[in-house]
């Protein structure tokens, strides 16, 4: 029972020090900028704010040993402009124009090819396209019609109208045409971080690796030293981190763990509206095949684009190095949010949902069984696919990457590093300009995409 | 390996029938619509859709033994129709109308009391709500405002402006002026919730109670009986739903299950965005807090309004049936997202996050410790604070109250009912009407609530 005041002033104020673990890592224990994650996100947005903030003292955490070793590294890397949502469009364009620069202008090899995209379409579809054709021309996005006679002479071994009694019972339609986005392509992600990754270093950041962070310390702004701070009228800030390793204290914490960050961020009653969704790819290769890795017409390295089939978001796109094509398939509904530690990919998933379909338009993929396969996640944000990007107390959270991560990263690490600044508008690489609350919770004006076929 | 097409026609297909699970109870395997969750918002939305379609069979199953035992069941039963949104307005204006109906003209007693929101406001968040006020007044919204001195005459017990150590430390500013919503007000939720569940069963509706629902059975629309189904490229449709009690199949499923449909909604891959919060309420009763119970000059009640401190979204709500008051407070960032099976409310956070501010200005609290307390959960929705209302192939989802179930539960059944009908928009009690889309996930249109004090 208390009737005096509660709440009386600190008598006196000690910053805890963390001890040495005994582990024998050299491991820092304050940095100025915190960034959580060495994914192409992390790295991405670690190195705008350094190369802004020569002064500051930036510091990578990462659970695994090296750089990239999460999601970023199963990501197949494919890049396209094409989508109708501004926001999806400057973070895109801005982020490919770049990478077209760092590999044609500063010769840094990204293995970037620009094979294009290309999407079967039905009849239904092409109508739905049509739609919003003209605005995605008009905002100058490349695109080229294919006939079904283009089609079917460029690919010998395309079936237009599967007849089959197979192609009866799923409901496959005929192929009316195809569209396909000319600035678009793939690169390797694995070397895309790398950039980040070395220039950042070269600038004086740094790394702690094998180390895990277990939760975002919140503490009062103005501390009075009770039991049980903060309180809930107390205005809070993120001092730093508790790690496997002990605390990490910095004056900003750069969230960009991937999936991590909602299992972090949920901790502090936060909602980055981001979930875990497996994603799969199956490596197809062999002599059945080989044909159509060498397909011309299309692209300089006439090779197949990274190609869409009319159903179940089916998709391959070939790896000319390795003479295979990587096949992958969305399935939204009826795929659960879950964040699998060893995530393998699922036989019966290229059997029963990829090969069926596939092998009625492209017969040479029938009875060839995957050489190898892999799985990660997507970290979808259901609500409009776009990334998060909002700073809260002095922390800059960054989620939501649903699958574009590698061909957004860029941008990214723009809006990420202005929102650092407390800049209102972030400066992308081709010069284009975006609003960072656009990309955030508060006042999020994403728009909506209408380019999903 | 497999050369020849997978996917072959099905010979024969037969439903399964669920056997009686020998619990002898009165169980049902089939339905019409099958609503899980008996809730205020399962109640309502069931009752609507009833009463619209008379001849089809609706089913409530609920997991506790009787109806609202639930989240429901631990409001503070509070309502008001002060929102800029015009989205919130609608639903709130037209449930507050419905029930005013209810007990003034049918007379079925909700204890609905008019006695009025105030809001205690600092001079900085009365330049904020100046900034709102003209439209609200514009959209009907009545609103009275108390000058210091009125406030003073009114609540002899008031500090309008805190001076103690503990004040300073706190950071407590002076009361600059009073706003109350004249159109808001108490109820109880039980009676509310008695209403439609009695009205649904006068017209059919059945209920099964104790049954815990497990997961919803997601199937192809056209099913090819294969192992495995649905596979990613399928149509699918929800058959029923699994529960401890064996499957109840439904041609449509109205999840209205609070905190369990994201559980259930995680299973097959949907966001609702939509975490829980723990939320807790304190009894404070005795002589020292019953002079505030009966003061003069708000409402017809002779008592205090729904009360909200100027800092830390304390609040408190008078119960004159019990001579005490309900306390609460918001706390968000900190406070984490979890679902506790048996929650309390936290002693502590009486202590620290509540009384220190409380009792400064209203000090006839200070010394007064709770006669008890409960907690609950809200089912927040942080994007915007705003229910979610989608159609999902023949599934109805209603979720993201964040605790203004009560407050828009006729709203939200008539709204959810007109998705049922697939109507494009909702017909509410007082004439006004609202797209049914703009509650969805897929065209969400809610609005920024611009009224947060």
């Amino acid at each position: 029972m208390a009737t005096t005041p509660l709440i009386e002033k600190p008598q006196h104020r000690t910053r805890e020090k963390p001890e040495d673990n005994g582990k024998g890592v050299a491991e820092k224990h304050q940095c100025d900028v915190l960034v959580v994650g060495s994914g192409i996100i992390g790295l991405s947005t670690a190195y705008r704010i350094k190369k802004s903030n020569p002064g500051l003292s930036v510091l990578v955490i990462e659970r695994a040993n090296a750089a990239v070793q999460g999601e970023t590294a199963k990501s197949t890397g494919a890049f396209r402009d094409c989508f109708t949502s501004e926001v999806n469009r400057l973070l895109a364009r801005s982020s490919i124009e770049f990478y077209k620069h760092l590999q044609f202008d500063l010769g840094f090899n990204l293995k970037l090819e620009l094979i294009g995209y290309l999407w079967l379409l039905t009849r239904s579809q092409l109508q739905e396209f049509e739609f919003v054709e003209e605005e995605m021309r008009s905002q100058g996005i490349s695109l080229r019609t294919y006939e079904r006679s283009d089609l079917q002479e460029m690919m010998p071994g395309l079936v237009l109208d599967p007849a089959s009694e197979q192609s009866k019972l799923i409901g496959l339609k005929a192929v009316h045409k195809g569209i396909q986005g000319l600035n678009c392509g793939t690169l390797a992600p694995e070397l895309l971080s790398k950039f980040y990754e070395s220039e950042l270093r070269k600038l004086g950041g740094e790394f702690q690796f094998g180390t895990v962070v277990k939760s975002l310390r919140l503490e009062p702004k103005n501390p009075l030293d009770l039991p049980g701070e903060p309180f809930a009228w107390q205005e809070k800030v993120f001092t730093g981190v508790e790690t496997d390793r002990g605390f990490v204290a910095a004056d900003t914490i750069v969230l960009a763990a991937g999936l991590e960050t909602p299992f972090l961020l949920d901790a502090v009653g936060v909602d980055c509206l981001t979930k875990p969704k497996k994603r799969q790819v199956f490596r197809i290769r062999g002599e059945a095949v080989e044909r159509l890795l060498a397909v011309k017409g299309f692209n300089d390295q006439n090779t197949m684009p990274f190609t869409f089939l009319p159903i179940g978001d089916i998709h391959f796109r070939p790896v000319l190095g390795e003479r295979s094509f990587w096949v992958g398939a969305g399935d939204n509904l009826g795929r659960r949010f879950h964040l699998e530690k060893e995530a393998t990919a699922e036989e019966s998933f290229y059997t029963y949902s990829i090969c069926p379909i596939l092998s009625e338009y492209f017969p040479c993929f029938a009875g060839v069984r995957p050489a190898s396969s892999w799985a990660g996640h997507y970290d979808v944000n259901s609500l409009d696919g776009t990334p998060v990007i909002q700073r809260l107390s002095n922390c800059i959270l960054i989620a939501g990457m649903s699958g574009s991560g590698i061909m957004k990263a860029d941008g990214i690490g723009r809006v990420a590093e202005a929102a650092f600044e407390g800049k209102s508008e972030a400066q992308l690489y081709d010069g284009s300009t975006i609003e960072v609350s656009r990309l955030g919770l508060t006042n999020r004006a994403v728009g909506k995409e209408k380019f999903v076929l």
